[in-house]
């Protein structure tokens, strides 16, 4: 059974792995309430998984440790079990489906465990490892539904006390729930007044669904930008800490946690993955009820793929009005370009592409479409710029 | 004159303006030594340069604050301008060329400037704000060449110093050289024997070339992704205090800085600016003699356009070889886009576009052009991708 006096213990236990991250006050990322980031991007391994997977390791038997320790996870569970394993001397095997991008795999490998690639999915990769585990006496290190490692992710709510000891509410994102149930366990046994917020996103709500029908649930699929929360089903354990202990979740969209990535970029130069925004994108579209409080979002992760985080940082400019697309449909005669960029440049609009192109399916057979992106200043911007056009005789497309 | 005792002074105006910003262990960043990073981009207005110009305002005389401040530059500086006049109390106005990024416009507006758009370049927008300080009675405050704003500067050693007291190096971007004059003569008066490096881009090394040449010189252009430090000539003063206090001054490219940011994302999940990166790339690529000593290199900023970060983040990913990007020539026939796609999934690279166009210029009326840009590990990666097409028959443009 979870106790406090565990969760004090994983304190000590992990003093000497871990990094105590000290909260960041956010200015300019939320007007209505005082925001504290918990930065657990800046943990090693870049996420806060380290953490309960260091503990459950610690409290392993000798001979436990002799064997070794197996998991399954292509993401942020994988690097803490590894980095964890080397830590504390022993053997770590990680199972990937053979679809997990390059850097995932080879950070994995950095951290000192083995790899063992499984054609397919991650249920596939699951249940491989579930048969490693039978076959070899590996242990496996459950992501989330394990006491031990959900007591791990609680010492997060000892650092937050101690350094804010009049704090409000915490938000927390969910996935399959280990962080939140935590987290929510501790605060309340200590402090019963924070409010404890959890978020998950509109493609993965797996928790959401279970606590407002009362019962487990597991979705078909999810799909999310935010792939560290994008777990099918809660655990049996995180699904009864969360009904206890938490007062409320909300759902945040993709083009909300995009937002939020940006924001966290340009405010506060801090990078988060997709789960690790997912609080700020709460408190950012007020999800919660934050009003004049003092607030901490716990920025749980911070390993996006760059070549994701590109693409990311398009979708949160495209949303806030700030890199704009026109498709214009215009006669294939001189001039007509200089026309457009005059026009544009006049509204203060800055062109950054432009892609000219004679094709075949606009109503005339002179006919071209001209694609430009621009950065713009927001909405109004945009909408200014069009108009400038359209009065100027040009049809815009999209 | 510049004393010590000014540095100090500073700190004790500064410390409820700015943020003491803490050094962070940067680990797999640069094996040879034991780097700390000292993160600036962090700081309040993203830049060290707000120490500067609000310790300079806070000198400034009861008359002089009543008419106000005015300065001309399209980036940080403008920005720790306009937030120090804000926080004293007194107008600011900044002069930009009208050519300067919207975000830059925007920012500095919301620090509390007026801003004054000139038509033309840097130079126009320099001669416009020494016009109008004649003409009003402004007090300029120049981003570099000032006792004052050195001083401000200045205040980052003594932090370091009081963080890390057995700091061996110091390495710091030089753009006018205002940071490092302040920095330089800090720590000589204190602790002579800790050497400071100055590091400035390929595209824009005017301190380089004056300090080799022993005469201030003026660049005709400067071209550099870093240009936080694109400054065609350093100040007299700065030329004076680098010449007497920096050990060394050395290159890096603009390559060498993208894959710095890079870096610091992927492993510090901080965002630098290209004049942030540019120490720590010094650092990555051995320019200086750093084995085994405790280094600080100066992140100074991160106040990256977003819209530049995405092309900063390809071109760091295919220097490292973990983007990469085909040309191959091949028949228009069925079929080749397929055997292709195979080939290159046998390998382990991940395709994430194809652009595939029947273009005029190739030798074969029925021939067309295949652009394939893909995920890899490394370079080595690349190769073995390009021998495996090459052997069926492939022909690779580029």
């Amino acid at each position: 059974m979870l106790t406090l006096d565990k969760v004090f213990n994983a304190q000590t236990v992990l003093k000497n792995i871990i990094r105590e991250t000290n909260l960041v006050r956010a200015y300019g990322v939320a007007d209505k309430c005082e925001l504290y980031l918990k930065p657990e991007n800046l943990q090693i391994t870049g996420s806060f998984k380290v953490r309960g997977s260091a503990y459950k390791i610690a409290m392993l038997s000798d001979e436990e440790k002799q064997k070794g320790v197996i998991a399954c996870s292509a993401g942020n569970h994988a690097q803490g079990v590894a980095l964890a394993a080397t830590k504390n001397g022993i053997k770590s095997l990680i199972c990937l489906p053979d679809t997990a991008p390059i850097s995932k795999v080879e950070a994995t490998k950095g951290y000192g465990a083995d790899v063992c690639l499984v054609e397919g999915c991650y249920d596939d990769a699951y249940k491989k490892a579930l048969e490693l585990k039978e076959k070899e006496g590996y242990t496996f290190v459950h992501p989330f539904d394990d006491e031990n490692v959900i007591a791990g992710q609680g010492t997060i709510a000892l650092e937050v006390l101690n350094e804010l000891d009049d704090v409000d509410a915490i938000v927390v994102p969910v996935g399959g729930g280990g962080l939140i149930s935590g987290i929510a366990y501790t605060v309340k046994q200590i402090r019963p007044s924070v409010k404890i917020y959890g978020v998950q996103v509109a493609g993965a709500p797996s928790m959401y669904n279970s606590i407002k029908d009362g019962e487990i649930e597991c979705l078909q699929s999810v799909s999310t930008i935010a792939d560290g929360i994008a777990v099918k089903q809660p655990g049996e354990n995180t699904y009864k800490f969360v009904r206890e202990y938490v007062d409320e979740i909300a759902l945040v969209s993709d083009d909300e946690v995009a937002s939020a990535i940006l924001t966290l970029i340009e405010k506060q130069k801090m990078i988060a993955e997709g789960a690790g925004a997912a609080a700020v994108a709460a408190v950012m579209f007020d999800k919660f009820n934050l009003k004049g409080k003092k607030v901490v979002a716990i920025v749980s992760g911070g390993n996006i793929d760059v070549t994701s985080l590109s693409r990311v940082i398009e979708r949160g400019l495209m949303k806030s009005g700030r890199s704009s697309s026109l498709l214009l449909e215009l006669m294939d005669k001189p001039g007509q370009l200089k026309d457009v960029s005059r026009i544009i440049a006049d509204c203060g609009g800055n062109v950054t592409s432009v892609h000219h192109e004679r094709a075949g399916s606009t109503e005339s057979v002179n006919g071209c479409y001209l694609r430009i992106k621009m950065e713009t200043r927001n909405y109004e911007h945009v909408i200014e710029i069009k108009k400038a056009l359209q009065s100027e005789g040009f049809k815009i497309v999209e």
